[in-house]
């Protein structure tokens, strides 16, 4: 099938507007590492995915996916050692007692099981996001998206609060004292409104919005206003987590909180559907105590097999180090090309996710979205993929697997500094 | 680890109130076809689990899976045949122009956006849906269980209404005329109410309700009150699809109803974690341009390449057809023991799912719960796995993998002779 070919049959059996990356989309048909191929056999270095967080294709997970899948997948409604074996490796790597772990297929299905439990701890519904995030596709969890919101959805929408993004370009709070105040105000405003406050929800890592440069520590104020409120804190870790932040296993440890719950997702078996959460005993025993809880799929052999085994690639090829080192040097090497072309306003970079934020003006501020789609696009043209995000889509999103090496850096730096000789007008 | 700590172990790390099968827990080690052994070495005939649908470990799933895990496991965002390959398969099964697919990862997911399907298209929220069903664990879709209602959910429980559950031994409806009398009345409560009426949901046989036996187009009469009153027909066909009925490859078409939306699950992938629904275009069309839908590891290669190899065993070893003989052999063999033991009171059977139904009396009709009970816990402790259902949990649930032979069912139906001579008390 040709390209065209797949793009009209995709049209014609899952209906309009189901998205693709690129003017041009890849037909992707290979992967090992942090390599991609298309159809035509041509290479792509992947800057863009998170899922393959251990390489596309990693042998010991596929392995133990083949392996499991060959012995015994059923529900955990049997005694299975796999599932408490992951649960108690996954829950060793938190402090703050969050020693209960509940496994789910997706983390859409993670965060809208948090949401549930922040409302069976508080009694509350009120939650708060940001204005640009996203948080996953079920009813209630696509309500917190303030981009693109649904047009519908069971009138969740009235719980949902948004709070200003930060932005550490355009917004001066640099220890995290106004988000904190702009938290408060719509506490004040779901309490004053009778929904009351049940939890804030955020990346840690702010990854959506943009992922602004914060002192360590940031989130700590806002942690406080909604300790005082009497709500919950989740952290939703599905793309920060896993040890990308390179300092921390968990980016939350980074800014210094203890979240109630925090959910993860697609890192999490590499690619195999599993996802789920973290919290307190009490608050999983007044889930569970509340109503039986079953997902079918959730934490079965060979999900915690692919799991146990990205686990293992982490530890064991010290991946967490080398998201740190690598983070750096890429950091370094942004800094180069940002002191080289003016239309780089700011280097963001926390271990393994990195990029720049593309200005039209220095001293206005005023985003350049457009040039940054050219970069995302001439970079695809010449076989390395990565993405942009942020409240103004500005900013590039480089966000690896974590096997990325400093050969893969180099060139994907070089290809970079290519790309921007060729659009950026010369003086 | 043994069983006593392996139960400690998920006490700690999973919190209470985990369920699990049989008085005493089974640790499962390993499983083939229809069979499962556990941690002693004792084999198990499986009469109850349906998520591996073409048997435990089907060697052309379990290679399907290991070569594409192997080869590429990406998401959607870039083009891949296997995607579209297998929504056409799938699709081709399907008519009454149910051409468009969406691929998720469970059936709860599956459920969730066909619920919001519903009121895109009719701009309502009521949902009815039978008093003895489930359809899944969503903050939305969990509130459509009578029993064990969430304690919360965001205020959801408000848009449901119950209807009860078809009963062909105790409630005198042998054409749905009754059951859609009782649907209307919903209708036109929810109407009053200003909520207004979306969708009915149900699964086509009924499956969960202790699937009554019901002559063909019993659901018709439903179907057409929902017409009238322009509502969403969604057939929840996670347990009762994907040629189980026998007759059909899909039990609504063996009701002779043409759903909205029809769901699917956990037989889809044999156990990976794939589901998903299919609709007709424009309804695909409406959701999709509401906001952009997006499921990270819905309809991954993976994902397609093991639900496209559990539509090839089908078809090639002519399961729907071994599910229409087995299940006549079962009815057949359950009518014989149903004449030896008067605590039968109802044999069932649609393909190959099938039971019998325990009563105290005849004349009352009084359920034997307790009694099924321990028919379960006998068969579990002469190595044969089953279950209960319906409302009052006293039909036996025996919905083995479609690989279920003549063999097999002689062993399964031998051992339920000899479970209820030992259990019922001899004249």
């Amino acid at each position: 099938m040709n390209d065209a070919e797949l793009l009209e049959k995709r049209r014609a059996l899952l209906g309009p507007n189901v998205s693709t990356f690129y003017h041009r989309p890849i037909h992707i048909v290979r992967g090992e590492d942090v390599w991609l191929w298309d159809a035509d056999g041509r290479r792509y270095l992947d800057g863009y995915n998170n899922v393959p967080h251990v390489g596309h294709c990693n042998p010991r997970v596929v392995e133990a996916i083949r392996a499991q899948s060959a012995r015994l997948n059923v529900h955990s409604r049997y005694l299975h050692e796999h599932l408490v074996d992951y649960v108690q490796a996954l829950t060793a790597t938190f402090g703050g007692g969050l020693s209960n772990a509940l496994i789910t297929c997706t983390g859409s299905e993670a965060n809208d099981i948090a949401l549930r439990m922040a409302e069976a701890m508080t009694g509350k519904r009120g939650i708060i996001a940001t204005d640009a995030t996203y948080h996953g596709n079920t009813s209630l969890v696509s309500q917190l998206s303030a981009s693109n919101p649904p047009a519908y959805g069971y009138g969740l929408g009235q719980y949902v609060r948004h709070v200003e993004a930060p932005d550490s370009l355009r917004i001066h709070d640099p220890q995290g004292q106004r988000f904190a105040a702009k938290v408060q105000e719509q506490i004040d405003d779901l309490e004053r409104s009778g929904i009351g406050f049940a939890a804030l929800i955020v990346c840690p890592l702010f990854l959506n919005e943009g992922f602004p440069n914060q002192a360590p520590g940031w989130l700590r104020p806002a942690e406080q206003v909604v300790r005082q409120a009497g709500g919950f804190l989740i952290c939703d870790e599905v793309q920060s987590g896993f040890a990308r932040s390179g300092s921390h296993f968990w980016a939350h440890q980074k800014q210094g909180v203890t979240p109630d719950v925090v959910t993860m997702g697609k890192p999490m078996g590499n690619g195999y559907p599993v996802a789920g959460l973290v919290t307190r005993p009490e608050v999983m025993a007044r889930f569970r105590s509340s109503y039986r809880y079953f997902n079918t799929f959730g934490g079965n052999p060979v999900a915690c097999a692919a799991a146990m085994a990205v686990l293992e690639e982490i530890g064991q090829r010290s991946l967490q180090a080398n998201a740190a080192r690598i983070g750096a040097l890429a950091a370094q090497a942004l800094g180069g090309l940002a002191a080289k072309y003016s239309v780089i306003g700011d280097v963001r970079q926390s271990g393994m996710v990195f990029g720049v934020e593309f200005l039209q003006d220095k001293t206005t501020l005023a985003p350049a979205s457009g040039f940054a789609d050219q970069v995302v696009e001439a970079m695809r043209e010449r076989g390395v993929l990565l993405s942009r995000l942020g409240r103004h889509k500005n900013t590039l999103k480089i966000r690896p697997p974590m096997t990325f090496s400093e050969e893969h850096l180099g060139l994907l730096v070089q290809t970079l500094d290519d790309v921007l000789a060729e659009l950026v007008p010369q003086p």
